[in-house]
Order: C-alpha cells, then structure tokens, then sequence
C-alpha cells in the first residue's frame, strides 16, 4: 500500500526531540492547515503549556509530547549530581502529567519514561537518552498501532457509505479512510465543525483533503436530522480513554450524537487504537477536564481582508461560560471498538489485554 | 410590571415603515449586539435580500420586515394605473413569501398583507396605507401574543432553574425570564452559541444581559453531556412552525436536544407563540430550508486587535459542506407547547384553534 499522504499520519511528522538544539518541536495544530508552524519548546514549562494550551492535541500525542518534555529535562540536567537530577526529573514528570486529565495515554506514559530515567541514573548512564529512545519507541509502536486499528477499521466501511465523525480521531481515522480508498471504496466523510477548537473543520477536513477523500463539513447540531433523513450510514470517531466495561471518553459531543446514531440505528463505531485503560473500570472512573471558559468565547480561522489568522470574540462581553472538554458514551450505545487487534464488543473490550 | 427591558422584546425596537424617507428599517440581526445598525431598504429586493440574508431572523419577526416590504411596494407603485399597482403587488408578494420556506408566518402574513391592499385598490383607496395599518397591527398583536406567551411560560419555571434554550428563541423568552424575575423566581439560562450564526452567543445572551438574567454560555455539543450530570432542569426553545399533530421545526440542532432531554427526563417545553399552523398536518409536511453550505465555512464576532466587526474563515479551503438550517422534533420528545393561551400537551395543539 502507498504511503497515507496526510500529514497527521505519522506523528513524526508533527512532534520531535531536536538533539542539537535541546528543543521539543511541535506543530501547532490550532492553526494547521492555515499555517504550519512548529513551536519550539526550551523548557519542561514550555512543553507542559503547549499541551495545557492545545498546540498539541488528542490522547496520544499530547502523551508523545509530554514524553519528549521529560527527555528535555533530562538532559538540562544532565550536569547536576544524580540526587539533583532524580529529584528535577520526578517534579519534571509530575508537572507535565497535571496538564491534562481525561485521556489516559499521558498518565501511562509519563510513569513509564521516569522509570526509564531513573533506571538509568542508577547504572550512571544518560537518562536524557534512556527517555528519549523509550518515548521514540513509543511514538512508533502509536504510529504502528493506528496503522492496524485503521486497517481493521476500514473493513468495517462499505462502498458508497457516508461517515460521521466527530472531532479529530487521528492517525487512526486517517488510515482507515486511506486504507478504504486504496481498497476502490467510495465514500463520503461527514466532519463536525467541533467547536470551540474546530478540529473537524481544519485537522479532520485537511487530512481528508490531503488524501483525496470527498467530504462535507456540518455543524455540531446537525447529525441528528441528518439521521433522520437517512444521509448518514456511520459514526466513527476515537476515544481519549475506554474503560473496562465499555465506557468510552472522547471530546464533547459525542454522547449527544451516539444517543441520536442509537435512536436512528446509525452503527457507532469507535476506533480504539490500543485499547481499554487497565486501570480504569467505568465511565464514572473517568476525571473530566473543565478548561477555561474563555476558551469557548472565541473562534479563530482567517481574516477575509488581509488573510492572516485571527481570533474573533463571538460572544457578548460578560456572559459565564462552561466548557466540558470531554463526555462519556456508555457501552449499550457503542455499536464496536476497533483497535490494533481487530473489533471487540464494548461489552468484551476488556478481552484486549488477554490477546496479546 | 415593568417594561422588559430587552430590546428584542418589543418588535417596533427592531424593525418599522420610515414613511417619509420611503425605508424598511431593520436592526441587523447578523451583528447586534456587537453593533447596533439598523439596514435601510428601499425597494422589495432589498427587504426581500435582508430576510434571505439574516438581517432579521425568527418567524415572526421576519414576516413582519417582508410585510414592511410588501407596504413599501405599494408606496413606490402609488402613482401607476391600477390595474399595474395590483400585479406589481403580486409580483412583490411572490418574491417576499419565497425568501424562507419554513417558518409558517411568513407564509400566513403575506397572503393577508396582498389581500388588504388589493381591497384597498378596488375601493380607490390607499394599498400602501392599507398593508402598513395591517402589518403594524401584526406587529402589535404579535408583540401581545409573546408576551402572554412568555408569562404562561414563567408559571412552568421553578426557584433555582437552569435553563437550556437553543439559538434566540425571541420575544416570549424575553418575557418569560423578565416575568420570572419579577416574580423573585432565581433562574439561570444556558444558551447554546447556535452556529453558524451565533443567535445564543449574541441574540439570547445580549437579551439576558439586559433583564440582568445570569447566563452560562456553552456549545451546541454540550447540552446532552450536562444533562446526564443532572445540570439543567429545562430545555425551553421557540419554534418556526408547530404542525396540528404537535410536531414543530425549530432551528437546526433542537431535535439533537430533545433527543437528550428525552434519555435524560429533561422537560421539554416549546414557546409556541400564536400555536399551530392550520394548514400544516405534521412533520412531513414542514419545508426544511437548505441555506448555502458557504454560510457554515465562517465564524463572525469582533476582532480583537482592532475592535471591529470581522468574518473569519473557519473551515479549510476547498471543503464542501451542508447546512440545513432547521430539524424536526416529533410530539414524544416535548412536554408541552406553551401560547398565548396557554399550555397544551403537544398532541392537543390543535384544541389550541378552537380556544378563541
């Protein structure tokens, strides 16, 4: 099969550890595609705001992120006694694991790569490269692990099927339509705008355009009466963490269209990627993230006079806000979970771990 | 009681005939209240364009504006023979009633307007002068009718209420809140912002803002999630046109709500103004305006480096995209349908005729 052109494919691409420089690189996927600019990170600080400030998104690679800013610290500190060390990299991890709660990738990873960091003080070599080399490795077996969920995943899809989805739902979804149209299946991808960040109408429509994939942009409130009217075939979208029993985490907004996709008998699948997390029983075990409220008070996109980026105020000065980050879907609303080992029923999705 | 104090309570606020200039005023729905203009039209084609393009949104209200243009019509042919000023008239009708095809007013105003001012021309008299006395009594009645219905609807409101409405649900939600709140009723309003226009972040929080209601802004992809968290007590929205089998259209995105206050055993109330539309069986037979998919591709607010009004493309270049601009809710999802005359369960509206 060909390579998958788009960008957000191969998380390479959009997140790295610079050697030369001490700097942790990343694309700014608030304003990608309208520009693609990388911000450059020089301290632990910086990455844990970059995540905190979405210039980085979705489970896996704000974990990448977060993981490449922990080697960063290792290295700053690479010239202090191995006490100062050990205890900079644990308030370095414990910093960049307090960006941001829901999704679970971040919470495995940091612990990870902190072992990995002081197991190598401990035999006097560099913890810098111990990180960097586990988060590297990691960042590959992500890309390898949405390669496979989206292949499964596509085998799901049917010629001429229309596709709902919701947010942005990565390297996996990206995949699968690739793999879908490399197989000669027409369809049609359907993206929620998704505010107030607008990932469907940049991250999601760009990397279908990059591959080639016809696609309708709707508003966050039209999926209901467009299943009504028989226009969509399937919900497909990620999951920031899946528990147990088959609760699922994504961003918010997907409750409210897995009870219309139930209502109308629209299967809803979600891609899984690798998994349930081991440590999360139910929907009520997961902590969601209430950002700022300010956050949902604008919209940002182009200018129409002078083309550049700008932020407009769309709402009035004064009003509150409340801004959810993330929902929870239950298992009797999820049709299937698609992950790198093939489709599970949520109800079984614990029989991931056993299927090694 | 007082006066309400928001503007869009009183329709002579934001809409009239200036007959010595010859104008249809309208307050620019599209930017209140970040600016307050008032568009002035001096022929049909311009009122007929400022209904098409939202400069005055809502059932009522925008049948009112096109029957200001039908007046404007008569005025501008006053001079002509007869038997011209009656087919001009026609003329101008037809392209009034075919600026939106769902709500009913619109539908039932116009028809009346022509009817008045060709019984003025066969009796030699003035059919400007006649139309403009008739869509001022409308104007007026209507002005009655929302506030009879916003206080019916106050009685259904409890101490403590949090309140979900959806887009701008006019001049009854106004009054609903405004009676509540000299009643000593504590409630607070969720606006959803209702895109791609914004009517919630802009319409219904600038109304709240002015009655000194507190108001929670959120997304239109949150109201299903905060249901499920107990945090709203009740959806309350208007509707475009309620069928005599109380199924009724309202702004894209309700029925996705109603969806989730069902599951959620939300009540569902829907401010129905003057109640059914007799010539409208059920949902079937409700028109769904598609409007132009470019509309959903940009987001407009105020810039914040110049502070002034701007558009921002949200969308991606290139993308294609769907914008049906209303949904259908069916009679199980709503608790009741609040009028003039008060409150009918939904599948009773029709009695609502017989109730003179």
């Amino acid at each position: 099969m060909m390579r998958c052109p788009a960008l957000l494919a191969d998380r390479f691409n959009t997140l790295h550890y610079d050697s030369q420089r001490r700097l942790v690189v990343l694309l700014d996927r608030r304003r990608y595609p309208f520009a693609v600019e990388f911000v450059e990170c020089r301290t632990v600080e910086d990455v844990a705001r970059a995540v905190e400030e979405m210039v980085v998104q979705g489970g896996p690679p704000l974990a990448y992120a977060a993981g490449l800013g922990l080697a960063l610290a290792a290295f700053q500190n690479s010239e202090q006694a191995t006490a100062v060390q050990r205890s900079d990299l644990q308030v370095a991890a414990a910093r960049l694991i307090a960006t941001r709660p829901t999704a679970d990738d971040l919470h495995h990873l940091i612990p990870q790569a902190l072992q990995r960091g002081q197991g190598a003080l401990a035999s006097g070599i560099s913890a810098g490269e111990a990180i960097l080399t586990f988060v590297n490795a990691e960042i590959e077996r992500g890309n390898q692990v949405s390669r496979a969920c989206g292949e499964h995943a596509a085998q799901l899809l049917a010629e001429g099927d229309c596709i709902l989805t919701h947010c942005f739902a990565g390297a996996a979804l990206a995949w699968m339509l690739w793999t879908a149209k490399e197989q000669g299946k027409k369809i049609r991808l359907y993206p929620t705008e998704t505010r107030p960040y607008l990932q469907g109408a940049r991250l999601t429509v760009a990397s279908a355009k990059e591959m080639g994939i016809p696609c309708t942009l709707i508003m966050d409130n039209m999926p209901a009466f467009m299943m009504s009217r028989g226009l969509l075939d399937k919900f497909i979208c990620a999951a920031d963490r899946i528990t147990l029993d088959g609760h699922i985490s994504n961003k918010i907004g997907t409750y409210q269209i897995a009870l219309a996709a139930h209502q109308h008998q629209v299967p809803f699948y979600v891609l899984g990627y690798d998994g349930p997390d081991p440590r999360t029983a139910t929907g009520a075990d997961i902590p969601i993230e209430e950002r700022n409220p300010e956050e949902i008070f604008f919209a940002s996109g182009v200018d129409l006079q002078d083309q550049h980026s700008a932020k407009v105020r769309t709402a009035v000065e004064g009003v509150e806000g409340y801004y959810p980050a993330f929902d929870i879907t239950p298992p009797e609303l999820i049709t299937g979970i698609v992950t790198d080992r093939g489709l599970f029923p949520p109800g079984e999705i614990k029989r991931y771990l056993e299927k090694e």
